[in-house]
């Protein structure tokens, strides 16, 4: 149960937008822009690197969420996002992809626990500056998202399914979308 | 120095903010309506609790920035700000803010780290759903302010002085002063 009463029978970040309109919009905003605007790296790699994030942040409902999102972008699917969250040092990603990987995980222990070495690795691979600049605002932006989401006791989707669902309709109408619409169900 | 090409000399976000026009409008936005829009909080208040976050996850740039910004718009000054990062359970704050500032130091560890109790007290004492929200996003916020800040590296000011000639202009002009965007995509 929220911690406060929301007014809405939404779930995770969605009830809070729902009941605070004011920040949900900048917030949808920078998602749309980090996680789905013009960029080098695809948008199911950038749903790759916000889904690792809140893996390891233990944050459910965003984990699922853009598991979701990942998994509908990417050719490889949910055996990927899979893999990646369990290890992506391991997993069958791009040494670019690994690298900006190895960088989120550390944005996600804090700011200063990127390397040098971190940075150098992912140029290295061939990772532009503005690549390793979006890969560092994604991990820090989930820090947030995630944090609001958990921080205030927001459910989770009953039926884990639901998910996927949703996901069709993000991939389909952006973020912006979350705050336009009306309510999806469930 | 900054582990990518930013392309000014700025210090701090406000480097970041030059060198990715599109997504320091909308982090600006949310630092604004956060921070300076209406609240049954005192803006003072809010960059206290700002302050108090960035000093949890030890970000120079941000705790300096919003200390003197802080400073600036509390009857008490600086003093407060150094008493509440000092420890705000023995800061001479009202009860309400020090349960305010509780839940925000739950929410810098992690969202799950905020207990129903720490809510429950701050009800208790007089705390709206509405600030208790706002103490959240305001605390989660900041964590991705400070990892984004720390994460790329980016230069602390070389006059510790500087901090409280800034926070004057940004008292007056408010946080979407510093990009001055042309037009919100919305």
């Amino acid at each position: 149960m929220p911690h406060i009463k929301l007014g809405n029978d939404e779930h995770g970040i969605r009830s809070l937008f729902i009941y605070r309109p004011e920040t949900a919009h900048p917030m949808c905003l920078l998602a749309e822009t980090l996680l789905r605007g013009p960029s080098t790296l695809s948008r199911g790699e950038r749903e790759l690197i916000a889904t690792y994030v809140s893996s390891l942040n233990d944050c459910g409902y965003c984990t699922a969420s853009h598991a979701a999102a990942a998994s509908a972008q990417l050719p490889e699917g949910m055996p990927l996002v899979d893999l990646v969250c369990a290890g992506p040092e391991s997993a069958p990603v791009t040494p670019k992809l690994a690298a900006l990987l190895r960088i989120a995980g550390a944005v996600q222990q804090g700011g200063k626990a990127v390397r040098t070495e971190d940075v150098e690795r992912a140029k290295k691979a061939g990772a532009t500056d503005l690549e390793i600049h979006d890969t560092v605002l994604i991990a820090a932006a989930f820090c947030m998202y995630n944090r609001y989401v958990d921080g205030l006791a927001t459910t989770v989707r009953a039926d884990p399914a639901a998910y996927a669902t949703v996901a069709q309709t993000l991939v389909r109408d952006g973020y912006l979308g979350i705050t336009r619409q009306p309510a999806e169900t469930n």
